[in-house]
């Protein structure tokens, strides 16, 4: 029987291997220890970053490494169109929202433009951590209810609150008293359609125990992606039965997009509009503004109405203006370069070529993928047990190809493909390449 | 009997008054509909601010204002320190803590250096909010109580938690069941000194009921300036009585630095320094990146190590290379201006000032202050009664004077002084003019 993955298993630095690094990286490690012991770092070998540009980033010998990993700088890094946004606002003037300012205002325009008629408030935050714990409030005020549910393997941020429905954190960590689990949606196992009637019944039932204690049930909060379930995008469309269940049984679907949105899986500029459905409360963050904090919450009006008749809110830094500015430069790179049809194109052909390589690689059970999100499962060809052992070497194995990218779900078995969404076809040439290398010197 | 103050009597704009505005502030008015009733305004006549110049922003048509009110832009608007650091790392490299990068650890010796030498600890968040929340975490961890008793009228942050421990939210947000609250240690009625005895004796009283309700303690968590409290500074020294208490009976000692912090007070870099006592947990926020999102929780390692054995925590963007550059030349600059300095001159000059023209109206009952952060209390001369009306009427009078300042308290009826850390004695003439302009125009 397979060993669930802990955050001790995952990619990250082991002091027991300092002695093996120059003298830079040793002196700057055992600065880090005035972090704290939870500052984890990447890699046996951890990469000293300096410089990046595009795809790629540069150590401080300037030695370049292809980024696979990447999604906050979807944009790719130091995109000059944000860079110069950002330095140009920061000049002129960086304030609070109880000024008037425009800027906060062009761009929920344009984003709100983006979102289904239905969602037509859009309110700030700093961090995808702070959008989610909002989030699980407000569905909690609109419904009197307190249960919400998420997938096994899920990560939805860092407060308290939503610590409490992030079960991947793991360790001590305690699961909140009004969370259930569904379990992960296993396209591999389940198949990329029949997995939504899984999922469905699997649904129902957690929705009857929570009423069944007397917790109710307040929404689903869901990453229509599973990037920490390992990621199980399935055939496009399959999870609407899901969110139609939610709505059915008079919860809120708050669709989790702070990773597959912002044009991440080629489909939709969002996550849940790969799927066909539309949720009442969408959260946002990472790609958002290329790098700068920044993250939303849009909810249908009705929804938040409720909510902000009854609390106040106010967050000084959301909505900034340098903030604003960052995020409005990033949304005209995605449209302007037409970043979702890149994710698409790039994606596809990525897949394509995985799949190639699996022919000839029995170890790969499974390549999965929308747009620029691609998950590759590594499981023994004689047991079927998830290799996750073999796919942390492998891992290490890319970074010595200086390329960076990562591993994920319940097992660790899952190579996890998530690239600035500016990666080119070179880009997938030279990962392939060195993933076909790697492969062979680890022998799977 | 006077009436408390809710979030609705405080300084903000009232769509009754839509009519009254030029056509370009209805127009930008309007289209804040999309973010949702929390986007609270200020003023009547709200500002559309676009420029920032040290003490002072400009609107649209390049009208100056005093910026009497902002703390966030410590070390003034755009200064071109801060400006520049945070236009060269975006262009060189923005992304997160789990590859090696020197200026967060250059940031953090310079910042650990400042503290206490016991808090040898420090982690990055990207707001006050996420601070407090992880700070409120961590004390439960180690003491394993869950009791945290604070002012009255605190406010610390927005997370589902800390909103728990914010009573001066007010309306529909409850109060956690682990909160206790300390009334506003008012030194206009306690008296400077006299104030700690009696906060002392009501924190014993708090503790033995968290005990008696099966909660525990687990710490105090205190702004040492109280400042949604009402500025209450009193004699430096008398809080070290209170947090003396908290480490007898067992809890632990959170400051919350995020107002009192950074030079603010004038007596020392922190207001906890200022009182001459050693908290466990340090939170800090505002102030400390000029505007760019940036907070902190310092920590004593050995309480700090207790979580992150347990829980693991990451924040994607807290500590970014464009954020640490901001708080560096931030801190650059509180150094190399001598702010701490500044403050406390400027401060005394402006106390003294105040104190004089109380001279000739009996409706200011208090002056009090510390450094740059003042509070002027207004209290009906016949009867005692706190005026928040004429309080609230006085900021609209200073608007339009053009100097923006606020009020605060349980009441309303506080002048609150906050003003940007490079306030000089030109500005504190310009301040005290309007004021006393104002004081006549109401005839108060």
């Amino acid at each position: 029987m397979a060993v669930k993955t802990t955050i001790l298993d995952m990619n990250r630095f082991d002091a027991a291997n300092l002695d093996a690094l120059d003298a830079r990286k040793r002196s700057l490690i055992e600065r880090r220890a005035a972090l704290g012991g939870g500052y984890r770092l990447f890699y046996r070998d951890p990469i000293e970053v300096v410089r990046g540009v595009g795809t790629h980033v540069f150590d401080e010998q300037g030695t370049d490494y292809l980024d696979a990993y990447n999604n906050v700088v979807s944009v790719g890094h130091c995109h000059p169109h944000v860079v110069e946004a950002v330095s140009r606002q920061a000049g002129m003037l960086n304030t609070h929202t109880r000024y008037l300012h425009e800027t906060i205002l062009d761009y929920s325009e344009a984003l709100l433009a983006k979102l289904p008629a239905e969602i037509d408030r859009i309110t700030y935050q700093c961090t995808g951590s702070e959008a989610n714990d909002l989030a699980i409030r407000i569905a909690r005020n609109y419904t009197g209810a307190e249960g919400i549910i998420v997938t096994s393997e899920a990560y939805h941020g860092n407060t308290d609150l939503v610590s409490g429905f992030s079960p991947s954190i793991g360790m001590g960590q305690e699961l909140s008293p009004a969370c259930r689990l569904l379990p992960t949606p296993d396209t591999h196992i389940h198949g990329d359609i029949a997995v939504g009637d899984f999922i469905v019944e699997q649904l129902k039932a957690c929705i009857a125990d929570l009423r069944a204690n007397g917790i109710g049930f307040a929404g689903l909060l869901v990453d229509s992606i599973f990037s920490s379930d390992g990621i199980c995008p399935g055939k496009a469309g399959w999870l609407k039965k899901v969110a139609d269940t939610v709505h059915e049984e008079g919860g809120l679907v708050i669709a989790d997009e702070v990773q597959p949105g912002f044009c991440r899986t080629g489909d939709a500029f969002w996550g849940f509009a790969r799927h066909g459905f539309v949720p009442d409360i969408v959260t946002m963050g990472k790609p958002m503004a290329n790098g700068i904090a920044c993250s939303a919450t849009a909810v249908r009006h009705e929804i938040l109405d409720a909510f902000t008749a009854n609390i106040p809110y106010f967050n000084t830094f959301a909505g900034n203006p340098v903030a604003m500015a960052a995020a409005k430069a990033t949304l005209e790179v995605m449209d302007g370069e037409d970043l979702i049809g890149n994710a698409r194109r790039i994606g596809s052909m990525f897949v394509s070529q995985l799949e190639g390589l699996a022919v000839g690689h029995p170890s790969i059970a499974d390549v999965r993928g929308a747009g620029l999100y691609i998950g590759v499962e590594f499981d023994d060809p004689a047991t079927g047990d998830p290799m996750g052992a073999e796919t942390l070497a492998l891992i290490e194995q890319m970074r010595q190809r200086r390329v960076l990218t990562s591993n994920c779900g319940a097992y660790g078995n899952i190579l996890k493909i998530r690239t600035p969404l500016v990666f080119s076809a070179a880009d997938v040439d030279r990962y392939m390449t060195a993933l076909e290398d790697s492969l062979t010197a680890l022998h799977i």
